[in-house]
This record gives structure tokens, C-alpha cells and sequence, in this order.
């Protein structure tokens, strides 16, 4: 047994309807995660890679986000259209899909303040 | 903006009553993640640290399983009384408590099988 060599993770995160910030779930997000899972699955990669739920990842706004670690990607705006593509090239031959990484000046973390 | 310095993933996952593999949130996930929540906000950790909820982690049988991206950490049997000390040795000092870490031969994941 080992670690999982990645993990991936899809925002299914649910807000009441008329939200501003909209939600993942409203944008595929759970149709994603189970695509994304039967894919790795399909290419053999069952518990050599682990395609999840999450709850929100906050990166709101940017269409279904998904995070996969320990690469530290991020992907916004993801679509069903999109999933094999990303299974393909980064889950099995490791080349992150660059058209849907979100840069990383555009993601909401921060630098830890000075003491 | 930037990636988060650590993200950490709490399993919450529910299964039917009297599931015989028992589940995360039968044994207080959704607390454990709202307390690891709660915990980095008041360290000051906002947005440097994501602490939030997760579907299975596929480390089932253990108790609460918490994973600790990018260092990839794993954490077994993880309740209420653990979370401050996984938050000032880990996420503040960047120190692993390892007495809650689940060996690597322990967990789940598999190597990826020969072409």
C-alpha cells in the first residue's frame, strides 16, 4: 500500500438558489466528479489516483473547480467536455492541461503574514 | 493572491445506518472539519491555510481521516481533542503530529502497475 500518486478533487459545493456567487453544484459539479472517476477507473488507475468530492474550494465564480494534489494544479472552469483531456494528460502521462490552470495570482490564498 | 500554503481535507462522508465499514461523519467529521475551521481562523490562517470537507478519503476503519496537501500527511482516528495540536504543530509550525499519522503501508493507494 502507498499513497495515492494523486488526488484529485472536484467542488461539488451547493448554495441556495439566486446566490450571487453561484456554486459548483449548479455548474455540473457532481456529474463532474463521477466522470472524473469512472475515467480513472477506466485507464486503471483506481487507488493509484483518487478523483473526490469536496466541498467549496473556494475559488467561486470560475465554473466548476478542481484541485489535484500533490501537484498543487488548480483548474477553473471545468466542463464534462474537459475530463478525459485532463485524466489523459496529467492523471496518466503527467502534463497538467495548461488552457484550464488557473494562475496562480488568480487564486484566493494568501501569503502567511510576517510575525 | 496565491495557492494555499497547506489545504486540508476532512472526511465526511455519511453511509447508511449500521453500514458495516461505519463512516467519518457517524464519528464527528463535520464537527472535526468545522473546528479545524474555526481553529485557523483564529490563528490568523485565513486564506494561508484552507481547512474544509471532503468526501471519502478511502481510509475507512480508521476513525476520522484528515489529508494534509502538499505535504501529504495522512491522519487516522482524528477527534475534537486533536485538531488544536494539529493546527499549531502542523499547520502553524509546519511540524506533523505524528503520533495521528497513518504509515504510508497502511494506506490505500496502490503503485501505479507496469506498462
Amino acid at each position: 500500500m502507498a499513497k495515492f500518486e494523486r488526488h484529485l478533487f472536484v467542488c461539488t459545493n451547493r448554495r441556495p438558489d439566486g446566490s450571487p456567487r453561484g456554486c459548483c453544484a449548479s455548474k455540473g459539479g457532481e456529474e463532474i466528479a463521477a466522470a472524473f472517476k469512472a475515467a480513472t477507473f477506466e485507464r486503471g488507475l483506481k487507488r493509484v489516483v483518487r478523483a473526490q468530492k469536496a466541498g467549496c474550494l473556494d475559488q467561486c465564480d470560475r465554473g466548476v473547480t478542481v484541485v489535484v494534489y500533490p501537484d498543487e494544479v488548480w483548474y477553473g472552469g471545468v466542463t464534462l467536455a474537459d475530463v478525459d483531456e485532463i485524466v489523459d494528460s496529467h492523471l496518466v502521462r503527467g502534463e497538467p492541461v495548461q488552457r484550464l490552470v488557473i494562475p496562480d495570482d488568480q487564486l484566493t490564498g494568501i501569503e502567511r503574514p510576517s510575525a
